[in-house]
């Protein structure tokens, strides 16, 4: 703070510069203006809020009485809907500068806002069963309290299924960069789209992905490292990529996916099957299936594990 | 801030169905009062502060003088076991909503913070083989300050060793959510029950997994997504997964483990023995061997890598 | 804040004993003086303003108009390059203690920081190829505003442009520690040494390695989990490891590589091949090879896939 | 921070030298243990919070909405009793340690905290009559609202009526302080032991000082400078001033005060007069006067106008 | 934080007894809904703001260059303006609700933000104009720039001319908000609808209060607890208050006020003229007076220094 | 945040205007750069600083210990000084602009650092004379705790005992800052350079004002609005103030001043002299005089209560 000499760094030289450079970004994009975009930071805070709506004692505040909880969940509940709701009004903004008009026609900010609190209790609902099944499923878990305040894969979940509403009223942006977030703080990347059931459990959990077109049954459990990808990708007559169909694998219920796993492309994990550490999976098993390296040749393919 | 139209958001009903959801959750667990628990945030600040006690120019304030530095160590001592003896309390009271009145019937949240105080000189006389470890283990390590303030694995390992110590004092939960926060920062999930001795160097580290039984020797160096787990779960009579086992490796002195290497089971890995990147392990190996994946034949089994 | 009874924590007799393993610990390294190292904080919040500088309405603040987005910028950066010249100072000392005079002969702060400056247009127009590659190469992108604010590629690539460029100025430490940082944010390990040129994208990424001496051409597509790693280090005939040699893959123009798979050692991957999802591969490939699973035997080797 | 000279202050030998004074200091006053006082700056944040949660729309938060600002009132008000109830534990305390045990035998913080809150909408109804008066008696003043936000006359009569209720409860300290806070941000020093009724305005009032015994009755006004202060103090026959004594102005309903004027001792100013700027005034009035500069003559006196 | 008894407060019956005192107000207003007001703290962080563009070198940061200062300027315009026009939709809303419609009917926020900026280069002017006269004015100060950062008769008139500015436009509640900010900061009250010519100082200044229609003069000085007040308030038949006539004293140029006078009703004081200190003075003076406590009689009145 | 149309301000223009405005400035006052000063709010942090090491239980921390207490003092300390040693630094800077070689020659800004650090221990003896006057004088005051915590009077003396040294070391600009903050918060207004000896009181406080060649004895009691003010300023033959005479009042050794009272020139209260309320006092009172309104003839004089 205190040195004599203060130096130039030839800041309106650089200035121009970038100015340029963000017009010819512009222009590459025949664009007019630059978009404006949701906030991450925002968002992470929007998420912790929700956390705290939905488990006030464990993630929102210790000494909360039976007396103060509900006046503390409504105050939360009535800022964070404000701030989403914000929050949304840039992503209808964005879309509709990417002409996107089908996404936005029918609604506005505050009634996306109105339609994701709706289904604030049935998250709760969900959640709760996934706390239970982590609790059942780690021989370590003393209780499922411990489990809300320290598994990564209950962080990755209340990120997902706060994710998922959002992206399945058409909110697609704001959904991913949820995902992200949780994939930031816990190595999990859980698609948005993905579709997953009640009673869903990921232990450890770094690594682990899981594609936009996955659907996961009830009562499944996933290690660390597991992969639910695309076995390739599709492109069309011009050789662009195609998008949107259906190329991430069904896992059905009680199914258990040990780590390393790669499961990939279209196919079905058969009900309650055991899936084996490091298995390499590119076709279907039927129901009950027990599946390790040693039964699994390695099967030739073109492209590999992209998602 | 301006817009004139303020929307209501339903907030009474979603806080009633909110209440009652968690009124549920307490009855199926049997519970009168939701726990009171120990904070993330607060630990987070905990560690940091921890941290600029053990190393205090490198991790703490980089203008501190040889006069001041001391009274910078005492003051955030002081700061610090004054808000661990507060998380600490927590614990203690949620153990005792558990009737795990064992744990806590010998001291208070004092007794407990007094005795992990006198074991700081030792954590950091551990740090420092471990810091060593590292400065001679990574060709690009130019001096044991840089690997402090750069490696993943230092991070890790600092967090580790003072879960481990809260663990082995009977204070699981903070313990656990202490190396969480490792978890979240590095990709390595070191579980604080984990017997880890000196000169401990994890290189790179995301994927990395060690479970609670594990015990690892003087000078191991482990590299990115290597696990030590559990080979299977074993079930009582009544199909509940046993608690407590001893179920993962134990690793002797001088092993190096290379990068992607599974080790599954309570085997043990022979002192001075390398195992080679992406190995599948679930038998032991004498010391001195050299394991690659050409050598290891694929074995057969039933469970997984489950932790 | 108010219980009566205020315990001791026995702080005087813990701040003697880490006071002399301190000391201890300077004199084993035979320093008079403890270092002053750049802080992580500080650096993190510095490659917060760059960010914003180089995109300044999608990663600074939504709200900018055309009239006052270069007020920004230009603010922002006599902020960040005021900061980045003290951080580069503490480097510098630090160097001189090590005694790498030839590092800090020939300029000042300053100087590096004007040299640094001068290259963020560039950066500037490498981020803009990184972006529309990622926004071409998933099929789930809609546009390249949203790759830049969500995708974990990204902010490895943004981090790795910045840090790479001050390596190249000879801050390796500074360099490495904004490494560090994305890597803790992504899970993506880029060393700042390696060489990358314009379109990378790097997909989901936990667990991507990237070593000091890779070189990577144009249009690289690498998928999460992908190491590009050392195949084993050599030593001197003292036992000592021997630094800085070409022990890292060279990957050409146009190739794509899919999750999981493991490069080792300075081989060369010709342009435009594909390699599958985890695949081990230790020899180099011609231009348009598609090397999958199946075609790859398992090859002996001694060490492994340390980096 | 960049300065390679980092110089020594001669801590130690400070740190000694006020460690003796501080010992000393104790000793003068027979004490062994140094007290433990409330924080002005919470106390500061506590009325913040009290005045937020008495008008809410407009010293909370602008947005609140029908449906919202209950929780807002519910929520505020479980932080500010708790963090009260803590700095009223704090004065309890410092009281013992005085000796004054019969100002705390009778309850715990809690229900001095309690007895508190059940009279703030007591305050509320008592403020609604001052800002009432405030907006009627000053020409300038367009609405109730305007006054709320910008009369230091009604910052400082929120303080006093949350300080007096304190005062009553046997709370002097807190009181003190909270008076003090309104002290500094308006110049009006109303001492939190007067007893003021309804309507009561205070214009401009800068060195407007009210004593602890002053009477103050409905509907009075009273513009800057203007003193209620003690005539003089009484010493007992050891020369020791007398303490608690009723020694300042009586003034009664419907009185207006200008600027600058005087009134000291325990004389009582009758129903509706007036009593004009400037003015020295050391004895009663009767109802109805109206009195100016020319009409006093200037009285001798022994000591003055210490309060 | 960790008292195991938590106690509760009665807060929905203290809620209920609020939210009743909420409405009966209301209904007292005959107001359906409360109304929205600027926010004090806004409004002090966008007089800082604007300090900081009018002097960036000396109230804003120390260490700006030639090259980064119009950045800084630019910037902090940019956001101040955006935060300012938020207060001032605020404000016209509340206009709106009064029913003060002419005020309103003719601009949006933006229009009355513009006309604002639009002059803050004339009150720079006008600022350099009083700098220099308190420089020349106080034998104590040794250099302007040390007026600027020391003296509350500085902080007082910034205010002021940023509020005048405000008041001028149409804005009467805000520019009232910013004249209490400087008040509770320095003692000053100077109504925002007052008129000061240039070169006005202000010395000391605790106790001084200026009347919303004075008139003052170029090169006047005021020195504390010097009042320029309403002789008395006229009022209409119906013993209403008369609002906005012209009640306050006409300074003319180079007159100087020393401490403690009061100057009261719609007198002029000839330009050149010196009042002493404490003077009492309700009748105009000819230019080139010199009037001390001797010259003055006390005057019959019958109301006093209400402003 | 989420209007659709984001209007221009016209910044680039306002910029270049106000870049006039500062150059035409600069030009004014024949200056090349504008100054580099010390910050105001950096000051009032050093001084609640050290604030908090003079009384560290009282005004630092309530929680600390009798082990703890030293370290946050030493702590606080090397924060204060490094911080205070900046400040002073850019007041040299700005004394060398000014020319003021003389005051700069001798030492360092480490130096005035040092040799202010040296004399804290003086500074809180003093204070303990000045609280323990405090408490002695004041009949509602019932511990010499409550003062320090309470009365604005401390506050101003803490603040005046630190300028004053710092005035004496030769650095008046900071000197005054701190006078200024003390008189922004409590509205009493000492300048630095007065002189005022042990067991000084000031009661209430706003108004007063006490000028810099002011010289006052042992165990004196001021009120509120005292004014120790000049006489008149001196114009040398050119007609230009006289600076640096000595020019207001000596108040000898156990005087008590009384509310409002006015004290003017180089003049004398003889030892143990009272001073009544509202006195105007313009000449010399021997020791043990007891001056009332009724024995001051109001005197005749040219200029007033300038200081």
């Amino acid at each position: 703070m205190t040195d004599t000499v203060r130096s130039d760094w030839g800041i309106p030289h650089l200035v121009a510069e970038l100015r340029q450079l963000r017009v010819q970004a512009l222009e590459n994009r025949r664009r007019q203006q630059p978009p404006r975009l949701p906030s991450r930071k925002i968002l992470a805070n929007i998420v912790d809020q929700l956390s705290a709506v939905l488990f006030p004692n464990r993630l929102g505040l210790p000494d909360l009485t039976d007396e103060s909880i509900d006046y503390f969940v409504g105050n939360t509940l009535d800022n964070v809907l404000r701030q989403l709701s914000s929050q949304i009004e840039l992503e209808l903004l964005f879309a509709r500068e990417l002409a996107e008009t089908s996404a936005v026609a029918h609604c506005s900010a505050s009634d996306y806002t109105l339609q994701f609190a709706a289904q604030l209790p049935t998250i709760r609902q969900l959640l709760d069963t996934d706390l239970q099944a982590a609790y059942e499923g780690d021989p370590a878990a003393r209780s499922a309290d411990e489990v809300l305040v320290c598994y990564p894969g209950m962080v990755a979940v209340i990120h997902y299924r706060i994710a998922h509403l959002l992206y399945q009223l058409g909110l697609p942006l704001i959904a991913r960069m949820i995902s992200e977030i949780a994939h930031s703080a816990t190595g999990i990347d859980i698609h948005p789209g993905a579709q997953i059931a009640d009673s869903f459990f990921i232990d450890h959990g770094t690594g682990v992905v899981i594609g936009e077109t996955a659907i996961i049954g009830s009562r499944v459990r996933i290690y660390q490292a597991v992969t639910l990808g695309a076995k390739r990708f599709n492109k069309d007559d011009s050789g662009m990529l195609v998008k949107g169909n259906l190329r991430h694998p069904i896992v059905e219920d009680d199914v258990v996916i040990y780590a390393g796993a790669t499961i990939l492309g279209r196919i079905t994990l058969g009900k309650g099957s055991t899936i084996g550490g490091n298995v390499w999976l590119t076709h279907s098993v039927p129901a009950g299936s027990q599946i390790n390296q040693a039964q699994v040749r390695a099967e030739s393919f073109d492209a590999g594990a992209g998602i």
